[in-house]
């Protein structure tokens, strides 16, 4: 649930904490994309995409396995994560791909240079998410489209209402703020793009959507809770807890504990909402 | 969003708060339970189903039409709306179906009477829901499905955040728990079926999910708007907020005004979650 910037791993091997990342496709997080992406193949198969914010580059894969005939490009401001990107893909036999470093603010491309600029839970952990957005809206043709997907994490919704957990909420809306992100991004995608066009994109060029993530089945959630806590007691998510005073060591393990209980329970959930737009240029 | 309960009008005149009910169909809000639907439907068509809490009686309509050799019963405490579910149902010239007087605490039905028991936004609104779904499960037939959508009003995702918005979200909250609801029905609904089966449910005979529910275009938010302020301007809303001292006269206006305001913005969308579970008996 948090783009994690800090990791620095062997490329065969993600540690736990990447794990919940690497359960991503396009089909379970690009969705509302998905059609759009169809209807471009059909009249042009050479479809160039970029994804920004690849990360592990699980989306990005399954984007090409879509477009067999077109291309696509993963950028990542971690260039540490660039070789697990690469492994992903490797593994999947996937080769129309290619991952570069790069800043979702400054992605290195000409303007005009993709049919479809997407990212997924980018937004929510930047300031000026709309300077991002212009930049997307840049490197798109016209006639292209810019996507994303982002949650809104003031919508999570957590069964049993554990008092580590109510605390981890309180953590991670602390850390993205503190970071310089919204923890609304999924309601605001629209106020965004508009302003991220600056009079040239009108809300008739925006499709908005909302879908959800959840952790439902036991092993989901066994899933969720080993990621999360990976995340707290050893990972990005505890430095930064520590370094911004979000929470102490033993309220760390406090959280970790309540995971740990939360997906041991039979009638335990967790659920959000994701805003996602598509904005045609 | 309100479950109303004093509805009397005009069989072929809803009033405009009715209007947000009478939007709900199977396919957008009963969505979950379609598959399990037709598989019934496979294996014998004359499906009989019970549609605890149907109101206007949209959902139950849509259901008939799914089982055209089937047969659908729905049942609301408000003897009041009765008719204008029957209107309902002879507008669309669906004649499989019959609606009744009931409470979901004590259906008029002998036990193993139905091959699916189904409601949609009922248990979020009256206390010891368990209770009500122990009921559903002894007038469902061994081997049938007991199936509810929750709201999970908690969730709520509103933007832009406008001051009255805020307040008609505490206000709503303290409406369903001064009626003896609980606002974040959606994520407890697992729970609430163990405890209804007493022992006799386990985890692995519930599927939980989640799905959304949103006004996103112009005339979506338009038709929500009025619909709120409708109820907030003469509607059940505005007797219980006045009677439990939820919100002045002017307090209630200015909620009115602001999803006016809110209905006018381009950048402006309302969503939530809800929850979903069907239990195999």
């Amino acid at each position: 649930m948090e783009q994690d910037q800090s990791r620095s791993e062997k490329p065969g091997h993600p540690p736990a904490q990447a794990m919940l990342h690497e359960l991503r496709t396009a089909e379970n997080s690009a969705a509302h994309v998905l059609p759009t992406l169809q209807s471009m193949k059909a009249s042009n198969p050479q479809v160039k995409l970029l994804d920004v914010g690849a990360g592990s580059g699980t989306i990005s894969v399954s984007f090409a396995q879509l477009i067999p005939d077109g291309h696509v490009t993963g950028v990542d401001l971690n260039a540490n994560i660039l070789p697990r990107a690469r492994a992903v893909a490797e593994k999947a036999g996937v080769q129309n791909i290619d991952f570069q470093q790069g800043d979702v603010s400054k992605p290195p491309f000409a303007d005009e240079s993709f049919d479809m600029t997407f990212c997924h839970q980018v937004l929510i952990h930047i300031g000026k998410p709309w300077d991002a957005l212009r930049e997307m809206l840049r490197v798109t043709k016209r006639g292209g489209v810019v996507a994303a997907r982002e949650g809104d994490y003031e919508t999570e919704c957590v069964w049993p209402e554990l008092p580590g957990l109510r605390k981890f909420h309180t953590l991670m809306a602390g850390a993205m703020s503190a970071g310089g992100g919204t923890p609304t991004a999924g309601r605001q995608l629209v106020s965004w793009a508009l302003k991220a066009g600056g009079g040239s994109v009108e809300r008739s060029q925006i499709t908005l959507s909302y879908s959800t993530s959840s952790y439902r089945t036991a092993s989901e959630r066994q899933t969720c809770a080993q990621g999360l806590c990976d995340q707290l007691r050893g990972g990005s998510l505890r430095a930064k807890a520590l370094k911004f005073g979000l929470g102490t060591e033993d309220e760390l393990e406090e959280m970790a504990k309540a995971w740990e209980e939360w997906a041991k329970r039979d009638d335990a959930s967790l659920a959000m909402l994701h805003g996602e737009i598509l904005v045609q240029k």
